[in-house]
Protein backbone atom coordinates (compact mmCIF):
# COMPACT_ATOMS: atom_id res chain seq x y z
CA UNK A 1 0.00 0.00 0.00
CA UNK A 2 2.86 2.24 0.85
CA UNK A 3 4.43 2.08 -2.47
CA UNK A 4 0.89 2.58 -4.32
CA UNK A 5 0.38 6.17 -2.07
CA UNK A 6 3.92 7.15 -2.58
CA UNK A 7 3.26 6.84 -6.47
CA UNK A 8 -0.27 8.82 -6.05
CA UNK A 9 1.43 11.17 -4.83
CA UNK A 10 4.23 11.84 -7.21
CA UNK A 11 1.65 11.59 -9.80
CA UNK A 12 -0.91 14.28 -8.38
CA UNK A 13 2.70 16.49 -7.91
CA UNK A 14 3.77 15.91 -11.52
CA UNK A 15 0.27 17.25 -12.71
CA UNK A 16 -0.01 20.13 -9.82
CA UNK A 17 -3.22 18.70 -9.02
CA UNK A 18 -2.48 19.07 -5.62
CA UNK A 19 -4.09 22.66 -5.06
CA UNK A 20 -7.55 20.61 -6.50
CA UNK A 21 -6.61 17.82 -3.60
CA UNK A 22 -7.94 19.21 -0.45
CA UNK A 23 -9.98 16.86 1.92
CA UNK A 24 -13.26 18.44 1.02
CA UNK A 25 -12.97 17.81 -2.38
CA UNK A 26 -11.28 14.06 -1.92
CA UNK A 27 -14.30 13.10 0.43
CA UNK A 28 -16.57 14.80 -2.87
CA UNK A 29 -14.39 12.92 -5.75
CA UNK A 30 -14.62 9.32 -3.00
CA UNK A 31 -18.28 9.43 -2.95
CA UNK A 32 -18.75 10.06 -6.44
CA UNK A 33 -16.68 7.01 -7.74
CA UNK A 34 -18.50 4.93 -4.94
CA UNK A 35 -21.70 6.11 -6.55
CA UNK A 36 -19.68 4.90 -10.02
CA UNK A 37 -19.40 1.69 -8.83
CA UNK A 38 -22.76 0.78 -7.47
CA UNK A 39 -24.33 2.08 -11.16
CA UNK A 40 -22.75 -0.97 -12.37
CA UNK A 41 -25.56 -3.10 -9.84
CA UNK A 42 -27.73 -0.11 -10.12
CA UNK A 43 -30.74 -2.87 -12.26
CA UNK A 44 -29.03 -6.01 -12.13
CA UNK A 45 -31.01 -9.07 -9.72
CA UNK A 46 -29.36 -10.32 -7.32
CA UNK A 47 -28.32 -13.23 -9.59
CA UNK A 48 -26.42 -10.94 -12.39
CA UNK A 49 -24.87 -8.93 -9.57
CA UNK A 50 -23.60 -12.46 -8.51
CA UNK A 51 -22.01 -13.18 -11.84
CA UNK A 52 -20.51 -9.52 -12.91
CA UNK A 53 -17.18 -10.71 -13.16
CA UNK A 54 -18.17 -13.08 -15.99
CA UNK A 55 -18.92 -10.30 -18.21
CA UNK A 56 -15.78 -8.95 -19.66
CA UNK A 57 -16.72 -5.59 -19.99
CA UNK A 58 -18.30 -5.38 -16.41
CA UNK A 59 -15.26 -6.95 -14.52
CA UNK A 60 -13.23 -4.10 -16.69
CA UNK A 61 -15.51 -1.47 -14.81
CA UNK A 62 -15.74 -2.79 -11.83
CA UNK A 63 -11.62 -3.11 -11.53
CA UNK A 64 -11.29 0.48 -12.49
CA UNK A 65 -14.31 2.12 -10.13
CA UNK A 66 -12.49 -0.31 -7.38
CA UNK A 67 -8.73 1.58 -7.98
CA UNK A 68 -10.79 4.87 -8.17
CA UNK A 69 -12.18 4.36 -4.76
CA UNK A 70 -9.45 3.47 -3.58
CA UNK A 71 -7.28 6.20 -4.87
CA UNK A 72 -9.22 8.78 -3.42
CA UNK A 73 -9.32 7.38 -0.25
CA UNK A 74 -5.87 7.22 0.02
CA UNK A 75 -5.24 10.38 -1.13
CA UNK A 76 -7.45 11.44 1.32
CA UNK A 77 -5.80 9.97 3.74
CA UNK A 78 -2.59 11.41 2.77
CA UNK A 79 -4.05 15.02 3.19
CA UNK A 80 -5.91 14.57 6.19
CA UNK A 81 -2.97 12.44 8.15
CA UNK A 82 -4.89 9.58 8.76
CA UNK A 83 -3.46 5.80 8.37
CA UNK A 84 -6.19 3.68 6.73
CA UNK A 85 -4.83 0.28 7.63
CA UNK A 86 -4.42 1.91 11.39
CA UNK A 87 -8.26 3.09 11.32
CA UNK A 88 -9.58 0.37 10.09
CA UNK A 89 -7.65 -1.85 12.65
CA UNK A 90 -9.21 0.11 15.50
CA UNK A 91 -12.72 -0.11 13.72
CA UNK A 92 -12.72 -3.50 13.75
CA UNK A 93 -11.89 -3.93 17.67
CA UNK A 94 -14.34 -1.65 18.32
CA UNK A 95 -16.82 -3.34 16.53
CA UNK A 96 -16.05 -6.89 17.88
CA UNK A 97 -17.37 -5.37 21.17
CA UNK A 98 -20.25 -3.30 19.26
CA UNK A 99 -21.77 -6.37 17.51
CA UNK A 100 -20.92 -9.60 19.93
CA UNK A 101 -21.25 -13.12 18.59
CA UNK A 102 -25.10 -14.40 18.10
CA UNK A 103 -26.48 -16.86 19.69
CA UNK A 104 -27.40 -19.90 17.33
CA UNK A 105 -30.63 -19.19 15.87
CA UNK A 106 -30.95 -15.49 16.33
CA UNK A 107 -31.91 -13.02 14.33
CA UNK A 108 -28.39 -11.52 12.39
CA UNK A 109 -29.85 -9.34 9.77
CA UNK A 110 -27.66 -6.43 10.14
CA UNK A 111 -29.88 -4.01 8.50
CA UNK A 112 -31.71 -3.75 12.45
CA UNK A 113 -28.52 -1.75 13.40
CA UNK B 1 -4.04 -5.58 4.54
CA UNK B 2 -4.24 -9.59 3.66
CA UNK B 3 -4.54 -9.73 7.71
CA UNK B 4 -7.29 -6.99 8.02
CA UNK B 5 -9.17 -9.09 4.85
CA UNK B 6 -8.93 -12.38 7.02
CA UNK B 7 -10.46 -10.25 9.90
CA UNK B 8 -13.24 -8.66 8.30
CA UNK B 9 -13.74 -12.38 6.64
CA UNK B 10 -13.97 -14.16 9.97
CA UNK B 11 -15.89 -11.30 11.72
CA UNK B 12 -18.84 -11.58 9.08
CA UNK B 13 -18.94 -15.28 9.16
CA UNK B 14 -19.03 -15.25 13.04
CA UNK B 15 -21.93 -13.17 12.78
CA UNK B 16 -23.64 -15.16 9.98
CA UNK B 17 -23.36 -11.85 7.67
CA UNK B 18 -22.74 -13.79 4.55
CA UNK B 19 -25.68 -13.88 2.99
CA UNK B 20 -25.95 -10.13 3.22
CA UNK B 21 -23.29 -9.22 2.17
CA UNK B 22 -23.73 -9.52 -2.02
CA UNK B 23 -21.64 -7.52 -3.95
CA UNK B 24 -24.11 -5.59 -4.63
CA UNK B 25 -25.58 -4.52 -0.79
CA UNK B 26 -21.34 -4.13 -0.47
CA UNK B 27 -21.16 -1.43 -3.34
CA UNK B 28 -24.32 0.50 -1.83
CA UNK B 29 -22.71 0.39 1.66
CA UNK B 30 -19.58 1.35 -0.03
CA UNK B 31 -21.65 4.55 -1.11
CA UNK B 32 -23.80 5.25 1.74
CA UNK B 33 -20.11 5.68 4.12
CA UNK B 34 -18.32 7.29 1.55
CA UNK B 35 -21.53 9.67 1.58
CA UNK B 36 -21.59 9.47 5.50
CA UNK B 37 -17.46 11.10 5.28
CA UNK B 38 -18.89 13.51 3.30
CA UNK B 39 -21.06 14.67 5.27
CA UNK B 40 -18.65 15.64 7.52
CA UNK B 41 -17.41 18.48 4.96
CA UNK B 42 -20.55 19.84 3.46
CA UNK B 43 -21.05 22.45 5.46
CA UNK B 44 -17.10 23.28 6.04
CA UNK B 45 -15.51 26.42 4.31
CA UNK B 46 -11.93 24.87 2.72
CA UNK B 47 -10.53 26.52 5.82
CA UNK B 48 -12.22 24.78 8.18
CA UNK B 49 -11.88 21.40 6.02
CA UNK B 50 -8.42 21.41 6.01
CA UNK B 51 -8.16 22.10 9.73
CA UNK B 52 -10.69 19.20 10.31
CA UNK B 53 -7.97 16.86 12.11
CA UNK B 54 -7.42 19.38 15.26
CA UNK B 55 -11.12 19.25 16.19
CA UNK B 56 -10.79 15.54 17.96
CA UNK B 57 -14.51 14.85 17.44
CA UNK B 58 -14.39 15.31 14.03
CA UNK B 59 -11.10 13.56 13.48
CA UNK B 60 -12.62 10.55 15.21
CA UNK B 61 -15.32 10.67 12.87
CA UNK B 62 -13.15 11.05 9.75
CA UNK B 63 -10.97 7.94 11.08
CA UNK B 64 -13.96 5.73 11.85
CA UNK B 65 -15.67 6.92 8.18
CA UNK B 66 -12.36 6.05 6.46
CA UNK B 67 -12.38 2.62 8.39
CA UNK B 68 -15.55 1.85 7.20
CA UNK B 69 -15.07 2.63 3.61
CA UNK B 70 -12.08 0.90 3.74
CA UNK B 71 -14.18 -2.24 5.09
CA UNK B 72 -16.67 -2.14 2.61
CA UNK B 73 -14.66 -1.72 -0.05
CA UNK B 74 -12.13 -4.74 1.38
CA UNK B 75 -15.45 -6.91 1.38
CA UNK B 76 -16.58 -6.00 -1.74
CA UNK B 77 -13.27 -7.04 -3.55
CA UNK B 78 -13.52 -10.19 -1.31
CA UNK B 79 -17.22 -11.22 -2.51
CA UNK B 80 -16.10 -10.46 -6.90
CA UNK B 81 -12.12 -11.88 -6.59
CA UNK B 82 -10.68 -8.45 -7.32
CA UNK B 83 -7.42 -7.60 -5.86
CA UNK B 84 -7.70 -4.09 -4.94
CA UNK B 85 -4.12 -3.26 -4.89
CA UNK B 86 -3.27 -4.68 -7.67
CA UNK B 87 -6.35 -2.72 -9.63
CA UNK B 88 -5.00 0.47 -8.49
CA UNK B 89 -1.22 -0.09 -9.86
CA UNK B 90 -3.06 -1.34 -13.02
CA UNK B 91 -5.10 2.11 -13.19
CA UNK B 92 -2.21 4.17 -12.15
CA UNK B 93 -0.35 2.83 -14.89
CA UNK B 94 -3.48 3.89 -18.06
CA UNK B 95 -3.45 6.93 -15.72
CA UNK B 96 0.30 7.68 -16.45
CA UNK B 97 -0.70 7.52 -20.14
CA UNK B 98 -3.97 9.18 -20.05
CA UNK B 99 -2.71 12.46 -18.02
CA UNK B 100 0.39 13.15 -19.91
CA UNK B 101 2.64 15.67 -17.20
CA UNK B 102 1.36 19.09 -18.46
CA UNK B 103 4.20 21.94 -19.67
CA UNK B 104 4.84 24.47 -17.63
CA UNK B 105 2.24 27.12 -17.51
CA UNK B 106 -0.74 24.94 -18.38
CA UNK B 107 -4.14 24.58 -17.18
CA UNK B 108 -4.08 21.72 -14.96
CA UNK B 109 -7.63 22.44 -13.80
CA UNK B 110 -8.47 17.90 -13.40
CA UNK B 111 -12.21 19.14 -13.21
CA UNK B 112 -12.24 20.06 -17.55
CA UNK B 113 -11.63 15.88 -17.65
CA UNK C 1 -43.80 23.10 -5.41
CA UNK C 2 -43.24 26.85 -5.90
CA UNK C 3 -45.20 27.61 -1.96
CA UNK C 4 -42.46 24.87 -0.44
CA UNK C 5 -39.16 26.42 -2.58
CA UNK C 6 -40.28 29.97 -0.46
CA UNK C 7 -40.61 28.67 2.68
CA UNK C 8 -37.41 26.91 2.23
CA UNK C 9 -36.07 30.23 1.27
CA UNK C 10 -37.74 32.28 4.27
CA UNK C 11 -36.16 28.96 6.71
CA UNK C 12 -33.18 29.24 5.62
CA UNK C 13 -32.88 33.34 5.69
CA UNK C 14 -34.04 33.38 9.09
CA UNK C 15 -31.35 30.87 10.53
CA UNK C 16 -28.38 33.04 8.18
CA UNK C 17 -27.93 29.66 6.64
CA UNK C 18 -27.61 31.26 3.09
CA UNK C 19 -23.33 31.77 2.96
CA UNK C 20 -23.82 27.54 3.48
CA UNK C 21 -25.91 27.09 0.71
CA UNK C 22 -23.74 27.85 -1.99
CA UNK C 23 -24.11 25.02 -4.98
CA UNK C 24 -21.21 23.04 -3.92
CA UNK C 25 -22.27 22.29 -0.59
CA UNK C 26 -25.67 21.95 -1.57
CA UNK C 27 -24.87 19.10 -4.35
CA UNK C 28 -22.48 17.49 -1.37
CA UNK C 29 -25.56 17.86 0.73
CA UNK C 30 -28.04 16.19 -1.90
CA UNK C 31 -26.16 13.50 -2.54
CA UNK C 32 -25.76 12.74 1.35
CA UNK C 33 -28.76 12.84 2.05
CA UNK C 34 -29.55 10.49 -1.39
CA UNK C 35 -26.88 8.37 0.83
CA UNK C 36 -29.24 7.93 3.94
CA UNK C 37 -32.43 6.98 1.71
CA UNK C 38 -30.58 4.17 0.37
CA UNK C 39 -28.71 3.07 3.64
CA UNK C 40 -32.61 2.03 4.64
CA UNK C 41 -32.25 -0.28 1.96
CA UNK C 42 -28.80 -1.33 1.83
CA UNK C 43 -29.25 -4.93 3.70
CA UNK C 44 -32.96 -5.56 2.85
CA UNK C 45 -33.63 -8.92 0.23
CA UNK C 46 -35.97 -7.25 -2.62
CA UNK C 47 -39.18 -9.06 -0.77
CA UNK C 48 -38.49 -6.98 2.33
CA UNK C 49 -37.65 -3.70 0.51
CA UNK C 50 -40.69 -4.09 -1.82
CA UNK C 51 -42.35 -3.97 1.75
CA UNK C 52 -40.47 -1.36 3.74
CA UNK C 53 -43.78 1.20 4.00
CA UNK C 54 -45.18 -1.55 6.37
CA UNK C 55 -42.71 -0.99 8.52
CA UNK C 56 -43.73 2.12 10.42
CA UNK C 57 -40.03 2.77 12.07
CA UNK C 58 -38.69 2.55 8.25
CA UNK C 59 -41.77 4.45 6.82
CA UNK C 60 -41.02 7.53 8.69
CA UNK C 61 -37.27 7.20 7.72
CA UNK C 62 -38.24 7.18 4.00
CA UNK C 63 -40.49 10.13 4.31
CA UNK C 64 -37.80 11.72 5.97
CA UNK C 65 -35.15 11.05 3.94
CA UNK C 66 -37.61 11.86 0.30
CA UNK C 67 -38.08 15.26 1.65
CA UNK C 68 -34.66 16.02 2.71
CA UNK C 69 -33.20 15.09 -0.59
CA UNK C 70 -36.32 17.26 -2.34
CA UNK C 71 -35.59 20.16 -0.25
CA UNK C 72 -31.72 20.19 -1.26
CA UNK C 73 -32.61 19.44 -4.39
CA UNK C 74 -35.06 22.61 -4.32
CA UNK C 75 -32.54 24.72 -2.72
CA UNK C 76 -29.93 23.66 -5.30
CA UNK C 77 -31.93 25.17 -8.05
CA UNK C 78 -33.01 27.97 -6.04
CA UNK C 79 -28.59 28.46 -5.78
CA UNK C 80 -27.94 27.92 -9.52
CA UNK C 81 -31.25 29.05 -10.98
CA UNK C 82 -32.72 26.02 -12.60
CA UNK C 83 -36.22 25.39 -12.64
CA UNK C 84 -36.05 21.29 -11.60
CA UNK C 85 -39.42 20.93 -13.57
CA UNK C 86 -39.20 22.40 -16.45
CA UNK C 87 -35.41 20.52 -16.67
CA UNK C 88 -37.07 17.79 -15.80
CA UNK C 89 -39.58 18.03 -18.72
CA UNK C 90 -36.77 18.35 -20.99
CA UNK C 91 -35.07 15.79 -19.93
CA UNK C 92 -38.47 13.50 -20.67
CA UNK C 93 -38.65 14.52 -24.07
CA UNK C 94 -35.02 14.00 -24.83
CA UNK C 95 -35.35 10.52 -23.08
CA UNK C 96 -38.20 9.57 -25.71
CA UNK C 97 -36.14 10.11 -28.90
CA UNK C 98 -33.16 8.06 -27.03
CA UNK C 99 -35.01 4.99 -25.74
CA UNK C 100 -37.30 4.20 -28.64
CA UNK C 101 -40.25 2.22 -27.16
CA UNK C 102 -38.88 -1.37 -27.59
CA UNK C 103 -40.69 -4.24 -29.72
CA UNK C 104 -42.36 -6.91 -28.64
CA UNK C 105 -40.09 -9.79 -26.65
CA UNK C 106 -36.68 -7.54 -26.93
CA UNK C 107 -34.10 -6.92 -24.27
CA UNK C 108 -35.20 -4.25 -22.28
CA UNK C 109 -33.27 -4.43 -19.00
CA UNK C 110 -32.18 -0.33 -18.60
CA UNK C 111 -28.71 -1.75 -17.16
CA UNK C 112 -27.30 -1.96 -20.89
CA UNK C 113 -27.62 1.89 -21.18
CA UNK D 1 -45.82 17.61 -10.70
CA UNK D 2 -48.36 15.07 -11.29
CA UNK D 3 -48.28 15.69 -15.30
CA UNK D 4 -45.11 14.49 -14.91
CA UNK D 5 -45.27 11.71 -12.72
CA UNK D 6 -47.86 10.64 -15.00
CA UNK D 7 -45.54 10.74 -18.24
CA UNK D 8 -42.85 8.61 -16.03
CA UNK D 9 -45.11 6.10 -15.03
CA UNK D 10 -45.92 5.87 -18.76
CA UNK D 11 -42.31 5.98 -20.06
CA UNK D 12 -41.22 2.94 -17.95
CA UNK D 13 -44.63 1.08 -18.78
CA UNK D 14 -43.86 1.53 -22.44
CA UNK D 15 -40.11 0.55 -21.76
CA UNK D 16 -41.38 -2.41 -19.69
CA UNK D 17 -38.98 -0.98 -17.70
CA UNK D 18 -40.83 -1.65 -14.03
CA UNK D 19 -39.97 -4.97 -12.90
CA UNK D 20 -36.54 -3.03 -12.26
CA UNK D 21 -37.85 0.23 -10.78
CA UNK D 22 -37.76 -1.67 -7.54
CA UNK D 23 -37.95 0.75 -4.32
CA UNK D 24 -34.44 -0.43 -3.62
CA UNK D 25 -33.27 0.31 -7.08
CA UNK D 26 -34.74 3.17 -7.46
CA UNK D 27 -32.86 4.37 -4.60
CA UNK D 28 -29.43 3.52 -5.58
CA UNK D 29 -30.49 5.30 -9.02
CA UNK D 30 -31.31 8.30 -6.69
CA UNK D 31 -28.20 8.11 -5.03
CA UNK D 32 -26.13 7.77 -8.32
CA UNK D 33 -27.44 10.47 -10.29
CA UNK D 34 -26.55 12.71 -7.29
CA UNK D 35 -22.89 11.62 -7.21
CA UNK D 36 -23.25 12.51 -11.28
CA UNK D 37 -24.83 16.11 -10.34
CA UNK D 38 -21.86 16.56 -7.10
CA UNK D 39 -19.14 15.14 -10.23
CA UNK D 40 -19.56 19.06 -11.96
CA UNK D 41 -18.50 20.64 -8.34
CA UNK D 42 -16.15 18.19 -7.37
CA UNK D 43 -12.77 20.01 -8.28
CA UNK D 44 -14.43 23.60 -8.83
CA UNK D 45 -13.45 26.48 -6.34
CA UNK D 46 -16.38 28.45 -4.50
CA UNK D 47 -16.10 30.68 -6.93
CA UNK D 48 -16.27 28.83 -10.01
CA UNK D 49 -18.91 26.77 -8.58
CA UNK D 50 -20.87 29.79 -7.95
CA UNK D 51 -20.63 30.79 -12.10
CA UNK D 52 -21.45 27.28 -12.92
CA UNK D 53 -24.37 27.96 -14.78
CA UNK D 54 -22.60 30.71 -16.99
CA UNK D 55 -20.21 28.08 -18.75
CA UNK D 56 -22.96 26.53 -21.21
CA UNK D 57 -21.73 22.94 -21.26
CA UNK D 58 -21.78 23.08 -17.47
CA UNK D 59 -25.05 23.94 -17.55
CA UNK D 60 -26.26 21.66 -19.56
CA UNK D 61 -24.77 19.34 -17.41
CA UNK D 62 -26.49 20.26 -14.30
CA UNK D 63 -29.68 20.79 -15.94
CA UNK D 64 -29.17 17.11 -16.96
CA UNK D 65 -28.69 15.68 -13.43
CA UNK D 66 -30.97 17.73 -12.06
CA UNK D 67 -33.48 15.97 -14.03
CA UNK D 68 -32.27 12.24 -13.21
CA UNK D 69 -32.63 13.05 -9.34
CA UNK D 70 -35.95 14.24 -9.67
CA UNK D 71 -36.88 11.87 -12.17
CA UNK D 72 -35.27 8.98 -9.75
CA UNK D 73 -37.21 10.40 -6.98
CA UNK D 74 -40.44 11.31 -8.09
CA UNK D 75 -39.90 7.11 -9.58
CA UNK D 76 -38.88 5.99 -6.10
CA UNK D 77 -41.68 7.77 -4.50
CA UNK D 78 -44.69 5.99 -6.63
CA UNK D 79 -42.65 2.94 -6.35
CA UNK D 80 -43.94 3.35 -2.53
CA UNK D 81 -46.50 5.38 -2.18
CA UNK D 82 -45.09 8.58 -0.82
CA UNK D 83 -45.80 12.10 -1.78
CA UNK D 84 -42.84 14.12 -1.78
CA UNK D 85 -44.35 17.03 -1.56
CA UNK D 86 -46.50 16.39 1.56
CA UNK D 87 -43.25 14.57 3.25
CA UNK D 88 -41.46 17.90 2.41
CA UNK D 89 -43.88 20.26 3.96
CA UNK D 90 -43.74 17.78 6.84
CA UNK D 91 -40.55 17.48 7.45
CA UNK D 92 -40.09 22.04 6.98
CA UNK D 93 -42.91 21.67 9.78
CA UNK D 94 -40.77 19.43 12.43
CA UNK D 95 -37.16 21.50 11.19
CA UNK D 96 -38.99 24.62 12.24
CA UNK D 97 -39.51 23.00 15.95
CA UNK D 98 -35.94 21.60 15.74
CA UNK D 99 -33.65 24.70 14.68
CA UNK D 100 -35.37 27.74 16.11
CA UNK D 101 -34.85 31.24 14.94
CA UNK D 102 -30.97 32.10 16.51
CA UNK D 103 -30.15 35.46 18.26
CA UNK D 104 -28.54 37.87 16.77
CA UNK D 105 -24.73 37.17 16.78
CA UNK D 106 -25.16 33.68 17.52
CA UNK D 107 -22.97 30.79 15.60
CA UNK D 108 -24.90 29.57 12.64
CA UNK D 109 -22.95 26.79 11.03
CA UNK D 110 -25.47 23.91 10.16
CA UNK D 111 -22.30 21.81 10.19
CA UNK D 112 -22.39 21.86 13.91
CA UNK D 113 -25.89 19.70 14.11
Amino acid sequence: MEGLRQRLVEFAAARRWEPYHTPKNLAAALSVEAGELLEIFQWLTPEQAAAVMSDPERAHRVRDEVADVLAYLVQFCTAVGVDPLEALAAKIERNEHRFPVPDEGADVNPGVG
